[in-house]
């Protein structure tokens, strides 16, 4: 029998942990510092009821109909000010598309660009979730070096100028995450996004710079975008009002070169991004809840950050921070050498913690001593508990693994 | 320069048509035809409004986070008892997956089956959008027929033999819209549904039925969907809230096979459907709205109907009415052979009256002389304007290309 099934969607593509089901974790307490999820104390149900009258009464003909693939312009243009008063970026309607969520935004890339077997760069180890939409499209990795200024670019340019040499093609497009980086935290230096758009011109690749936690710094100076060094319109940008302002609403934008938007337009055939979700964020735009969010909960994440590092420096002494971030929303932890986080993690849900292992952010699923933690989700308290239960897995790890360290 | 681009991008691939801009909509009262908008009369505003608190309030924590890939139970578990009250389908939580209309139904289905070449089964004209949904996987088109009893089966038989006479790959599998046919109207009979599955079981050929406009019935007898029949799970059934409640939410669903549901899901990295709009619906199925609106709503478009197919005959006389449907949205209008309604399409903009022309409909561009009117959008009185413009843009084609009717 021939196969139903196109190869992209091989099971083996998506590397994946068995996570407790919604009963196991109320039954059981379970403190959840996986996924990027938005703080349950601090989601935005007010400010979206109180603007539900205008989605409902003078928006309701637009938010109830299908959308234009592009997105509303009720969105787009208070979100072209914004993106110019709060990202740095100018741009224009032609340039700017509606998404539902940054992802569907790398995943368009993806539709537009990569034929199976082309190549991208990107940061070993970088968003998880991320190379699963890249591995759904049959991408090839080049793994590039992170390093406490973000992606390093000079290895980045190094790889470049090896397969030009020996005839090879190049990456379809640079990936990454340069503001609080996913997994790492780290940001990239202003000089490396300088360097990048100039070997994006050189080698004629795109860049894509994933950035759904800007204007979530709670500390430190903030770096210009990669796409506002980019006089030649290499940089496809993602954002997403997700981390923002919540998830539930899913949408988020890209920013391109009119000759890509083009390309992206008729691959989004979604009957347009929710146009009820847009509805309700224009709103927001306009009543100033956008800017006034932003700084609330940068503080929150910044309490939040606070109490798990010190709770990881407290109970964690086997464990190194590898960068302590100034935003976002995770934190990137280094076990001894011998440690298997995915078998740790098996041990985390019996013990009621549960994080994401190190293998599932990497193309080569290396990096198995690591693991990331989100500080976004449980609210101090728990954040707390669930740090000294983190340091009983590893106990009860090293036990039943009766590993080097145990038997010392 | 090698081409930045992946081939199923090329613009050929998105025939399309240029579409006035919403200011010319506006300035010069264009009358709309083109599309399966909702009507903006009948938007379920109040219903949704009346339901915000409840979304604000006691679902806030579902609504406004991510959510799982197949959806929230908490819409799953009443659309299940929907299904087999009002759909006569029998179904599991483990079998159905909420998506972000039925598009990115069909859009996943040939993620997860689709390698570039496979053939795709479907009737010729058939649903526009999914042709270029089909066309950005770079799937091959076997045509069938389609007569008042929906998709000629026996012609699909006949190439399924042939096909596998010549050792030929089969279709990976058979696209249709077996009620209310997508453009045609028609609405498949109970014998070549049964028939039609027994196909698949016999040749293991998947099915993806998709079935927008059920319980948008407004006169004759209900026929049970294919997937009711499939007792080898070969259907894939798709379905949506987008013409039963209103587009703007942007959810739907899909039915399917575990093992098929299993395939699915990885591909679907979205963040979960607008978990937002899926509390909203599910507010709306636990008071009873969903059931109310269906009646109500397919009154209305029974109304609007009767008004097109008066108005059409009155003063339409070169056109013949391939079918009048019982339900749905559409009418499909055949005119003289010599006739382009592509180039008729335009002569309507400057009247201002727009439909679609055959051509978008199958896979061959062909059906050139044939167009779609949609009688949901406009209100009657709009309904009886448009066809009167209609009627002056036949009239003033004819005089423009000098053809054989207008010189006799």
């Amino acid at each position: 029998m021939v196969d139903r099934f196109a190869r992209r969607s091989s099971p083996d593509n998506f590397p994946d942990i068995s996570e407790p089901t919604l009963g196991e974790y109320q039954e059981r307490s379970i403190i959840n510092f996986t996924h990027g999820y938005a703080s349950p104390d601090h989601l935005p149900a007010d400010a979206l009821a109180a603007v539900s009258d205008e989605v409902f009464g003078e928006h309701s003909s637009r938010a109830l109909q299908y959308g234009p693939a592009a997105g509303l312009d009720h969105l787009r243009e208070p979100l072209v000010a914004y993106l110019e008063e709060h990202y740095e970026i100018d741009t224009t309607l032609d340039n700017l598309m509606i998404t539902t969520g940054a992802k569907q935004g790398l995943d368009l890339v993806c539709k537009a660009m990569i034929e199976p077997g082309d190549r991208v760069a990107l940061t070993s180890p970088t968003y998880g979730t991320g190379l699963r939409i890249l591995r759904s499209h049959e991408v090839e990795f080049l793994d590039v070096p992170v390093d406490e200024d973000g992606m390093v670019v000079s290895e980045l340019e190094a790889a470049f100028e090896e397969l030009a040499a020996a005839g090879e093609d190049l990456p379809k497009f640079v990936y990454d995450v340069p503001e609080f980086h996913n997994p790492t935290g780290v940001t990239m230096s202003r000089e490396r996004r300088e360097r990048l758009v100039e070997l994006a011109a050189e080698y004629d690749v795109v860049i894509v710079e994933d950035a759904p936690y800007r204007t979530l710094r709670f500390e430190g100076e903030s770096v210009p975008p990669v796409k506002s060094f980019d006089d030649d319109d290499n940089v496809v940008f993602l954002g997403t009002y997700s981390k923002l302002i919540c998830p539930g609403l899913r949408v988020g934008w890209l920013i391109a070169d009119e000759g890509i938007v083009d390309r992206l337009l008729p691959l989004k055939p979604d009957g347009g991004t929710n146009p009820m979700s847009q509805a309700y964020i224009s709103e927001l735009h306009k009543n100033g809840y956008v800017e006034e969010r932003a700084v609330d909960y940068a503080e929150v994440l910044g309490d939040q950050r606070d109490v798990m590092v010190e709770a990881i420096r407290e109970h964690l002494p086997q464990v190194d921070i590898w960068n302590v971030p100034e935003g976002g929303y995770y934190i990137w932890l280094e076990l001894p050498k011998h440690v298997d986080t995915e078998l740790m993690y098996e041990i985390g849900k019996d013990i009621g913690v549960l994080f994401l292992p190190g293998n599932l952010f990497s193309p080569g699923e290396t990096h198995r001593n690591f693991l990331r933690l989100a500080w976004a989700y449980e609210d101090p308290e728990q954040i707390v508990k669930g740090v000294k239960r983190l340091s009983d897995v590893i106990d009860a790890y090293e036990e039943r693994t009766d590993s080097p360290s145990a038997s010392d």
